[in-house]
């Protein structure tokens, strides 16, 4: 995980798998003047997709390199691909309801530059982590939400993530479900942690849930948000063991920690362009 | 986790909490001749159940002081109890199919002698197993199951198993549902190993399930096994990490490895009788 | 792990093992008008000695009944003993050199009430986060030591901790070493994390150490300070996998979060009055 | 992890770093007719080394592509190259002592397909599991080692390895430190599992050690056997929780769980050529 030089660009593409295409995307870098620094693909045999993150060094006119690759990755190669400056930290809006542990995890990790973008503001639908996000200088704007006025609010959020050029949306335990009219107008990812191992207790009280079914390891899901709760792709997961000692409130405990690492290690890796989404699923060059 | 002398006793208790329980327990033992080995108890605050182990070295006459115990314990105390010479070492049948791995890993564990029961047996569906059954020399009988004799195949189990004087039986990747009348007729502890990460990926191929839905971890869980198909009290779980890298048989792959410890961890744990169902959960003293 | 009532007790005891100890504990509580909460004991069979944590509600006189416990323990039991108030919330006082991370996630914990104790002080040899102490309002004293004033230094900062009646020092990341002569004098325990898995790479740099010798998991340990370098009794420990893609500055950022996870276990595990020290080792009431 | 063709090919290479190197590689393979299955890629940007793990498919000549291949890397590239026929499965020879675990646990894996390798024979030092042995059906050969004949049954040992034409020796649990003119000699390379968490506890007794320092975590460690003992390059560790409640017994049991695991995935990393060495650390392309 080397230090990012400003000429350096990062490549996602995926599309049908044909021969030579590793020696295609390389020999095209290498014959335009670029110098890979990190390549890694995966080849999913079932369906036959390739996949690729390509990182490469281009000091002569990276903008114009950038444009040509996704021309002929389009068309020469058929792929579906993105190419992003590898120094770019685009903005992101945290979302927000009463608890504040990814809130404070997230705003120290950005404050110690662990993150390659940059927290400008805070949503929430109460007014508790105002002060919060007083005392890391962010932005907080509440949005009180009710069933007559969410969609209305909903385009007002969506309003403040553009004011702050919002490229990542990030449900740090914000307790509200998003429309799919959201979603679609945000046109950005966005990043939910989910407080159980996914699939196991979807929807609301996923600790209340593990207690009563009495698991012996409980989880934490990072996933991209989709119109269907839940069920959109996983990014991360982790686990902690529990035992019967442990009542519902040791759980949400031991959760909090689970939830502010595996949202984060979500976060970083989308920020470093590591994660392709196909069918629902990731693919996480790690 | 010492060896066991021949005149130790263990008795797991459960019931209504009330005051002085632990000094009432440990002064009957105390009072009639024995030495408390170990205790550990469990008080679950909001159902008000209080839950014992506790193991105690009586030389003069354990039989006896294992009945009067019963009765002390259930008379006085109001409790739920069952107390067993820790030195007793069940019979256990193994059902199988075609999967061998946890067949091998339990038949090599009982010859280590890392179980304190005594294998005697092997049901299967299929007749695949049969020379890895004799290679331990274990009697291996073949009952092939239709849904026409179901019924009629598992009373010929249950008969087989009362030859054998089975105390516990262990799933050891079965591959047919057990009627709810087997379990009854059968009248001792079932266990079963599920692989998938319960209550993820419930049912048939919870591998392929899991790799549909692109989980980053995949998990076994041991538990036992009642009427409600994987519903059962869930004994013991662990996990492995996966990726996008990995596909289905990878998964079955790394599966097979965490199948075999958790399965035998909580067969373990019950030889030890170190578990306590109440609810549908289990509390495990460990 | 339940709220605790004002009249609760802790006791922690050890000592050679005898019949009925653990009959006398309990009926001796019983038999003096407390209630037994949680008993947990342990016998270390090869040195022959018993442990007990042992929690209990003493409505009457807690104070009264604390020091007839110690008394009976002593003398009749020849235990040695310690009882205290499960309501107790002793004074911290962290130590930190320039490295933030544990500093915040402590002082989270402290506001968010994960702790039965108080953070009170900020002791650092640098000047560096006085800006971090303050945003929690916390008196930080900055104390630069060279080789020629250590001595005197370490007399002001146990003078320090004694003026916030500091009950526990914490090391969260102080890069430099206590003397023999401070941890007498400063007379409470000292928690200390050590950013390596011990007994491997003790000593400084350990992430240095660790990418030379190419380890694929590193680790984090917490232990009670000895004047013997990172020789005192370990607490908790915890790891996580690396990899030959991990360069230095990736293990020690994978690093802080072991560290702020394994210190924060420990600190809460000393404050809940779960820890016994014998011969150099730890015994954990969980 | 597809079944592999008849006509792929693994090269590991490695060497000073330069522009194009992904380029120049994937462009021969294509234009001599190969088609890249895999490629990744590695760079120790500290010391300017490339690494890279490429998979081909190759259908006209394979053999002749991989000489022409060598040539190329060596002559034109400057690396240090090794190609394999990814198809190949080399023998093993296994040696042993008494304890067993490991030894069923790589037999079983050789039976059930899990090795691209051929288990061909064992050597021990003592009797014990001469029965083990031929269970499974492989040659065994004792040889009984003190110091007075340690060199001459050095050689007699690494002339049974030549007749069964091992490839890969795997000291699965041998208890005798193996000279550096047995390495020299045997010339292929030696896989070791050590009984603790490298570096910690390295040499005899690990699990005596760890209970005495009272760590609260133990681990496995396979690496390749140097003439420094417990000193060559780490393959694969795995952790496991332990606490005041194991004895060194336990330590024992829970280790062999680790040992097998740990051993199997170090074997099976290698004989899928994912392992480069490099200054005594290991580059595992997973």
């Amino acid at each position: 995980m080397s230090a990012q030089v400003s000429t350096s660009l990062v490549a996602l593409l995926h599309g049908p798998d044909k021969h030579g295409l590793v020696a295609r995307v390389s020999g095209w870098i290498h014959d335009n003047g670029g110098n890979v620094l990190h390549a890694d693909q995966h080849l999913d045999q079932e369906a036959n997709v390739f996949f690729q993150r390509v990182e490469w060094d281009h000091p002569d006119d990276p903008t114009g390199a950038s444009k040509a690759f996704v021309k002929m990755a389009t068309s020469d190669l058929g792929m579906t691909v993105r190419v992003m400056p590898a120094s770019a930290r685009p903005g992101i809006v945290l979302m927000v309801s009463k608890a504040d542990h990814c809130l404070h995890d997230l705003a120290l990790r950005g404050k110690a530059g662990e993150l390659r973008g940059e927290i400008r503001g805070i949503v929430s639908n109460h007014p508790d982590l105002a002060e919060v996000a007083s005392s890391y200088d962010l932005p907080f704007r509440h949005f009180p939400v009710f069933d007559e006025n969410r969609r209305e609010v909903e385009r007002e959020q969506v309003a403040f993530c553009r004011e702050l050029d919002a490229g990542l949306i990030v449900l740090a335990r914000y307790m509200q479900v998003l429309s799919a009219d959201f979603l679609q107008e945000i046109a950005c990812p966005v990043i939910n942690i989910h407080h159980s191992f996914l699939p196991s207790f979807a929807g609301a009280k996923p600790y209340h849930q593990a207690y009563e079914r009495g698991v012996k390891i409980i989880g934490a899901t990072a996933h991209y948000v989709t119109p269907e709760l839940d069920q959109g792709p996983i990014i991360a997961q982790d686990v902690s063991q529990v035992s019967h000692r442990n009542d519902v409130p040791d759980l949400v405990a031991k959760g909090r920690d689970l939830e502010k690492i595996v949202l984060a290690t979500a976060v970083r890796w989308h920020l470093e362009n590591r994660i392709l989404v196909y069918e629902n699923k990731t693919v996480v060059f790690d």
